[in-house]
């Protein structure tokens, strides 16, 4: 397969879709294969284009790690219902919740993330399927990020438990990999993907233990997927690159009920950006930015505190874990 | 001494400080009198009442706790120096880094410091000094906060580890008992103390320890003090009731020179406020916040992001800790 870029402009929706889904039938012929939505753009698309390619023969699993937003489980389930696509959704809350217990280190959360993902959950239900064939939705600028260092290899097959050398036969298909977001987004919406898809803002890979500084707990995964419920429903028409609600480690002193009340502080990112490489905080109305800390020190439990943050990306970076 | 108010529209300066002088002078007698100068207004005014009114009967401290603002312990020295008042200063920095030493919780610092002050370092030199007569800046806000429960009762002999049923012969002088802050200011004036006294917003008992999140070490005094520097210096024209900076414990992920820094975050807060029972954050031009930011994330070592309180009291507090 050519590795060659397929802009914007040179992109054909419905000539893609239909190339794509010709080489999923061609390459999968009569057998099975397998592929995992975690509820994104890129997902989602290689989701449709799989099902429209070989049908039931693709088994596509939704794995609930128990650090999704509120609501994203059943969201995406009843999106893909409505679409006619059959998901299953499978309950790793506990595997999850167990695997990220006493852990702090931002990149040990990731990597015990990462490895309860691919190897404890996704890779034995890849060796119960049968399936041999991989859907994957590794997208061009994926690629460039491994090659430039700046992401972990996308070595898939080998995160999954898989050794190539002993195990033959594996196959890795990546229908998106001359396209960039823009390209994906504009496939998707062709593919009759709704628009609540392309609403929500970015959400990085390990989800909300992305947004917790310290221990990743079933509490304080609570907490902060409350305060980003809010923060994304106040904030979702001032169309920035990115905005989210952070829960910190440290405890503050506040007062409530006219006593003093030891509680919770939520920070709230809101960036203004083309490529993330470098980010601007978004210059917010005070009379927005007072709405949201009324709103999460009223509504979300034991919460005295909350900040905007004020510094740049460098040296600040998107997310804070 | 009679306890009834004396407000801003009664208060004759001139008289009150002959008054105040008289009533000193004749209680000390002949006799020597001691007292601790913070380098707070209160503190400051009855220093110069004290020196006045008993010369060099008056022994006047100054505790160098190690966390003070930038070049405070200096600048104090300076003030009084150019006032022709002889002011001892004693560096009892490492006894307050060794009493505060592995704590975290706020009470337990609050409570190191009030013990190490009082009972270790001032009731030393109360004691050595053979001084019978303690003065001391009660004013009346202070007396009605202790009765209606807010601070700890001012017991100060007590506090100072003196026993007043077996050491006779103590006597406490208060010599701003019936005056308010606005009084208390108005009285300085008239006694020559410098404006830049009264430029300096209000700083709390345990100093830059409270604005430290976690353990307060020299280090992270010394990041906070930076930081207290600048915010002070870009906020001095904004006239706000309070502000200032707070170095946090949490650590967040940050990127300088293009690569990753675990690093620290400051937050600021500003206080729109009369009575400092509630608060709101001033509405500070984002130009300011970013310069703010800036400042801080390139001159203060290891500080890669900065917020802004945007929580209002309740239920936040003005400090964090």
């Amino acid at each position: 397969m050519s590795m060659d870029e397929i802009t914007l402009e040179n992109l054909d929706a419905g000539e893609f879709i239909e190339e794509q889904c010709s080489a999923i039938a061609e390459r999968v012929a009569g057998g099975l294969a397998i592929n995992a939505l975690s509820g994104g753009v890129d997902s989602s698309v290689v989701t449709m284009l799989g099902h429209r390619a070989i049908g039931s023969r693709l088994m596509t699993y939704f794995v609930d790690n128990g650090i999704m937003r509120r609501d994203e489980p059943a969201q995406v389930a009843s999106m893909f219902e409505k679409l006619g696509v059959p998901i299953e959704i499978v309950d790793a809350r506990e595997q999850f919740f167990s695997a990220l217990k006493g852990l702090t280190d931002p990149e040990e959360k990731r990597e015990a993330i990462t490895q309860t993902f691919y190897r404890d959950i996704f890779g034995d239900l890849v060796r119960a399927s049968g399936a041999r064939y991989l859907l994957q939705g590794t997208i061009l600028t994926d690629v460039e990020e491994t090659v430039a260092g700046v992401k972990r290899q996308h070595n898939i097959l080998s995160q999954l438990g898989i050794d190539t050398r002993e195990q033959f036969g594996y196959t890795l298909i990546e229908p998106l990999i001359r396209l960039r977001k823009p390209g994906v987004r504009k496939v998707g919406e062709a593919l009759g993907l709704p628009g609540e898809l392309f609403a929500r803002p970015p959400f990085p890979g390990p989800a909300l233990a992305a947004r917790v500084i310290g221990e990743t707990t079933p509490d304080r995964i609570d907490l902060v997927r409350e305060a980003t419920a809010i923060v994304e429903e106040e904030l979702v028409d001032i169309k920035a690159f990115q905005y989210l609600a952070i829960l910190h480690e440290d405890k503050v002193t506040g007062i409530r009920d006219g006593k003093r009340d030891y509680g919770h502080q939520i920070e709230i990112r809101c960036w203004d950006s083309t490529d993330a490489k470098t980010a601007r905080p978004t210059r917010l109305d005070y009379a927005l930015l007072e709405k949201l800390a009324s709103r999460i020190t009223t509504e979300v439990k034991g919460v005295v505190s909350v900040t905007y943050n004020i510094a740049s990306k460098p040296t600040s970076t998107i997310e804070a874990v």
